[in-house]
């Protein structure tokens, strides 16, 4: 098994705040984010607060996709993080960030397994190849 | 609810093997390390995989912790991320990170929720007030 992975840190601004309260659609927006990026769904886990905010996770084969959100902010953070270079989570990231109507963005992307925890500008095209 | 937060990421090297593809005991450490450092747990979900390697979360009231294993590597990568400023992920992290004998730890400290994501040296004191 390799531990090579990739890590996609968002951040996530002025989102449609209509849409940050809603465990289901999270729940099912990160579920539909982690198959089209083409990973393999291991568990599920969601929680809704009082009065709001979602957190959920969804552990994939690859490793893991994360939500925070803060609809009173229209915040919400974003990791996906994923082993070998089969699966990009840049591309399971910008997903979520399209559907949640995100209208800022900041981002970092690290690249992990490897020894010192390396940040790169883009992990789309694949930066390193083991 | 404060959107500020801290992230603790760790890369264990060296870790004890026999302890790495123990299901159990990893969920265990990670509740340990999330209730030790004063989380409210909501969420847990594990999963081990064939032949080797877990990964798990645990979903707290202050975002989350993850854990992936690779014992055929002695590797395992381990997030910890708080919202607010009550709990202290780098205390779970290492907390994590002794009970795995982890000899060689790489890591990096983040600080989320404020606009573009700051890389910190440190995340013991507080270096941010909200």
């Amino acid at each position: 098994m390799q531990t090579y992975s990739r890590h996609c840190i968002l951040e996530l601004w002025d989102c449609n705040i209509n849409l940050l309260n809603d465990r289901n659609l999270i729940e099912k927006l990160m579920v539909e984010a982690a198959l089209e990026a083409g990973a393999e769904i291991r568990e599920i886990a969601f929680h809704k607060f009082a009065p709001q905010g979602i957190s959920g996770v969804v552990v994939i084969s690859e490793s893991h996709l994360s939500i925070h959100t803060f609809p009173e902010q229209g915040y919400a953070s974003i990791d996906v993080f994923t082993c070998g270079k089969r699966i990009n989570p840049h591309t399971a990231a910008y997903l979520i960030a399209k559907k949640l109507e995100a209208q800022k963005i900041y981002e970092m992307n690290l690249e992990r397994g490897i020894g010192e925890i390396k940040i790169v500008k883009n992990l789309n095209p694949i930066t390193k190849t083991i």
